[in-house]
């Protein structure tokens, strides 16, 4: 038997951890596996996929050998080390406890424990300490929208203290998973070739003659041709989840309980990578080249700004790789201690699966 | 003959005002003729359709008429009440003084005269009342981005006294004219079918294998599946001149000379119609259900503010039309006095052909 061959609850024999991907056949699992591909920092011992019934059985590649996809359920998790969660709320609401209970130490990369005050929401590059503290057993991954600014913005509060965050965010179909990819695409080809998006409703119009059914999209209006202010649910006072998130996890990553935020979070007709535009006010002075110089020192930040060159950060650019790009960096001319960025992050994997597998490494640092 | 076919320089025999539209054959100024085709506001004698002498000789449909296009020449302006702009700065700069001295009156919607302090810079439902005074005899029309979310804030500034905007931008290919709307359709054709926007540089790829040369784009990034964080030209310190237009042309037309403003501006595959994410803090207090009542008072407002039931401003369902649509009207949560908004204007019509069509009304109502 090969390395990933071991039967369940075999023990690490050959000394590696174990490791779960719960959710392994979705955007972000299948983001994980081709991010395990490509890194060695951990030696495991066993790559176990899991996800829903419906999924069992496939076969999935990973490092080279065939892995099949088990149902999820209790026992999968017997002799898992650490477990890597992307599925929906209310199934990470059930089973992330299950998984703990059998041993496993829980990332968790849905919204259901971000907020619990004994779970840690972690972004290595901030607060990469944080991992022991888990009273539950489970570790939050944070929003991909939060998450695509925070390596930057903690690395500026550091230096300089950040004290508020103006946020407007250009977010990619791949936030609503496969069913979104799916759905962009399909869009683009009903309006391709078509000379719509002049006159109001005729981008619905020729999704509708292309036989896309509004109804059976994840997104709540055409993403093709359009932007779409809205993303997550309403909560209360007109806010949106998403904008939520952004604050308030903003606030725990960052461990800023009074940090002021207002973001504004709107869908874009982009594949992949999230990309933010960020108004950000420090309780120090601030200068361009200061900020520069701290974001060019950060090993996972690329730092692309020099618009005389025709350089700044785009998301068709950023996309598939793992750094946050960096650019557009400007001292705001009429806010004290300010600047504005612009930020692109590739949601599937710093947003997403990236993150999560880092996690994932600090923790196994620690085993 | 009829009411389109005087000879130049007959003055107005049916006491009705002259118009000419320069740059008629362009994406904003065959806008002015839809627009001219629309409303009865002003009992034009004669429109007479002015372009660069490579377009001359072309006819187009005016309110059911053939009026052939003239080149543009220092006579054509002779006899003409009001010239309508749409042309290269520098076109402008030397063509609307000409258009001047022979009597008409200039409503310019270039970047040539916005800030010079003997051009106002006019959006009626703000500052109707500079229109007299116009020492140079040309009136400025306001950069796209700007006249989108104009209205709404002079509204809001009448009210609660605006002291500072946030702003990022999600601006269309028509910003950039026809050239811009037909490379977003050429690069949207190109990616069309093609599983790309998932690794970086492949919409890139996929634009240089329909053989879409960059160096041939109105824009300076792939626009297909991508979001550019740049607009206009370099200025100081690593800011746009669109993002400066924002904030001097923003300054000019409230009236408020101190008026805090930052502003990103991004390029967004949309055809027509610019979006706002705006954050705007104003001097007294302010709450939802106020700015609700303000702007639902407004006859060029429309109100789209229900995310219960789905409703929110998007391009696709504002473009085409005049008005300016408002919509995720939120209380900031951690700014005092300060609303978030998202404001959709059809940056051809409200945003150039149509603004500088009001301001004509304007002006011909006073002559």
């Amino acid at each position: 038997m090969n390395e990933f061959g071991r039967q369940q609850g075999e023990g690490s024999p050959t000394g590696g951890p174990v490791v779960a991907i719960v959710g392994a056949t979705g955007a972000v699992g299948t983001t994980m596996i081709d991010i395990i591909d490509g890194r060695g920092s951990v030696p495991w011992s066993e790559i176990r996929l899991v996800a829903s019934p419906r999924s069992a059985g496939r076969v999935l590649p990973v490092r080279g050998n065939d892995v099949p996809v088990q149902a999820l359920a209790p026992e999968v998790f017997d002799g898992v080390d650490i477990a890597l969660f992307d599925v929906p709320d209310e199934v990470s609401a059930q089973w992330a406890p299950i998984a703990a209970s059998r041993g496993a130490v829980v990332v968790d990369n849905s919204g259901a424990f971000r907020m619990d005050p004994d779970v840690p929401l972690v972004v290595p590059e901030v607060n990469a300490e944080k991992v022991t503290e888990r009273p539950k057993g489970i570790i939050a991954n944070p929003n991909c929208t939060t998450l695509s600014m925070m390596a930057a913005m903690g690395a500026l509060h550091r230096e300089f203290e950040l004290e508020a965050l103006v946020v407007a965010s250009y977010q990619a179909a791949s936030g609503a998973g496969q069913a979104g990819i799916d759905r962009l695409y399909a869009e683009l080809s009903a309006v391709s070739g078509h000379e719509v998006g002049m006159r109001g409703g005729d981008v619905a119009e020729a999704l509708a003659g292309a036989g896309l059914d509004p109804a059976a999209s994840p997104f709540p209006a055409p993403l093709a041709l359009n932007v779409v202010p809205w993303a997550g649910s309403l909560k209360d006072d007109g806010w949106s989840s998403e904008e939520l998130k952004v604050r308030n996890e903003a606030r725990k990553i960052l461990g800023i309980p009074d940090l002021k935020v207002s973001a504004t979070c709107v869908r874009v007709p982009v594949v992949t990578t999230h990309s933010l535009a960020v108004h950000a006010t420090f309780a120090r002075e601030v200068s361009v080249d200061a900020a520069r110089k701290v974001l060019s020192e950060q090993p996972t930040i690329v730092l692309r700004d020099d618009p005389a060159a025709g350089e700044w950060p785009t998301p068709a650019d950023a996309v598939g790789g793992d750094p946050t790009w960096v650019g557009r960096i400007r001292q705001a001319l009429d806010f004290p201690n300010t600047l504005e960025l612009f930020v692109c992050g590739d949601n599937l994997r710093k947003g997403a699966a990236l993150n999560t597998y880092e996690i994932a490494e600090t923790v196994a640092a620690r085993l």
